[in-house]
């Protein structure tokens, strides 16, 4: 197997898009049908349905996009029936072709934290991911422990850099010595990515870094130069084509852009409310998938992949 | 139901200690027997091992200490086989009249993060534990639903302020405007704190303060007079008893200080490994919780709740 950051760059130029699906699912935005009476269901029949959705996305996608991002939250909420779908979920993304990359943003210290890394990313774990987030407060030595299984495992670790949400400036934009909090941890996922680059120029452990903070986003890649980016808040939390355009290298390498909400419960909003509705829910996930992979087309350096 | 606050306060007086055993399940440490083979073992195997362990502790510390402390990772590592034991534990802990503190260390934003919280906390969820502890690096918002959760379902959060681990120095003590990056997290914390304050002067958000920095543990009271402590550190990590007198207040109230290993591996330690031996497990376990509860009444204000 060649290591995560080589299986990204070569799947992103197959697919000629760095767009990455979230897998967000929520029991009140199911399309009609897959779960009746959400409010009256038990957890293993909302798992069930869970699982019966993300397959049904999975279908759609697999051919036209790199990879997919499940998120942990909305699987663990529904207990461990909830957790046994997430491993068939990514089980069954991985079979079809995608990249995963667990989004967990798990963190410990020491053995701790090596147990989290095991638990996701390990060859006989059960959720067995490409890819997963953690989070960095407990600083460097919480990090390692990840670093380690991703390279033997030849997987990817997204760190928490600056993240999309408003609220996440009063710390990660708190001005220190020598920058503000968010470039402090940038530097150091940059000397973690540095030491495991691979052939394509990027390494093993890379950033969360999110759209809606556009001249930051530039400045970070030119302070992470050897980090793939994972670009949250894409779509539903206001980031555009255009506000993304700075993750990227000049080859249109560098990003993956996610949008969760806008793609696979396009059913639910316009323009793809209207034409497709709830029942032909998997034209508006396949219909709101082409729209996004034309926007970073045509608004930024991914445009270029077409001739790589 | 009484707010956590008022529960953990009341449970502390009972037992007249703040000593918090912490279940840190490792197969390679089981007592012999309890998992033959290891090395060999299943999942659910392992997993089934692991809730007899913890179970096996539970009985013995149940009469003597206020709370015990899951840490998620080690059951994640399992897969939902372990998840589900996980669940199992904490139900036989507070069915043993035991708070029972998940560290989950999660963390997100918006409606994911209301997503764990409902997972770990939510009366309907496999977990329900009552408390858990969460990351900060997201920000004031990442923060508000596990608070919102926490009031409503008069459960406790504890939020990562200075962790115990060397490396967490790089981020948590960096020097910002206004001072270091822990003191800006602690000084939200103390908003919550006091926001949800209950009749023994704490509040229902508390923080994680490690052991390993006798003096800022002090300092960090003074800043946070209505959040409860949650003291990792001693023991294995090196904290002393005189090392966390600084967390309490003057009633000998306001912490709870964790030992995970040095209780629940005591039988692989000395004195109790040459008085105990594996085969007597529990013993050593009740020796080593006896022996933290005086060492923590002998130097800290903890000695002042007999007369509580």
């Amino acid at each position: 197997m060649h290591p995560f950051s080589e299986r990204l760059r070569a799947k992103i130029v197959e697919r000629r898009t760095p767009t990455l699906v979230g897998l967000d699912p929520r029991a009140e935005s199911l399309p009609e049908g897959l779960l009746p009476w959400a409010e009256a269901a038990s957890w293993a029949q909302r798992a069930e349905a869970f699982g019966k959705f993300c397959r049904g996305v999975i279908d759609v996608v697999a051919p036209l996009v790199p990879a997919i991002k499940p998120q942990a939250a909305f699987f663990e909420q529904l207990g461990p029936a909830g957790m046994a779908v997430l491993a068939e979920v990514i089980e069954y993304g991985q079979k079809n072709g995608l990249l995963v990359i667990l989004d967990a943003k798990r963190n410990d210290i020491g053995s701790t934290a090596a147990a989290y890394a095991e638990g996701m990313l390990g060859r006989e774990s059960a959720w067995r991911a490409d890819a997963m987030t953690v989070s960095p407060y407990l600083g460097v030595d919480s990090l390692q422990p990840f670093v380690d299984v991703a390279v033997e495992r030849k997987a990817g670790v997204f760190v928490l850099v600056k993240t999309s949400n408003p609220g996440g400036v009063m710390l990660q934009d708190l001005q220190c010595d020598g920058g503000m909090v968010h470039e402090h941890v940038a530097r150091h996922v940059e000397r973690l990515a540095a030491e495991t680059k691979s052939e394509c120029g990027y390494g093993a452990i890379g950033a969360v870094v999110g759209a809606t903070y556009p001249d930051q986003l530039a400045e970070l890649r030119e302070r992470m130069a050897r980090a793939w980016f994972l670009v949250p808040g894409f779509g539903s939390q206001g980031g555009t084509a255009r506000d993304v355009a700075g993750a990227f290298d000049s080859r249109g390498l560098g990003a993956v852009v996610n949008n969760s909400r806008g793609i696979i419960f396009a059913h639910r909003r316009e323009p793809y409310a209207s034409r497709f509705g709830s029942a032909r829910w998997q034209e508006a996930v396949e219909a709101a998938t082409l729209d996004m992979i034309e926007q970073l087309r045509a608004d930024t350096p991914a445009g270029r992949l077409d001739k790589s």
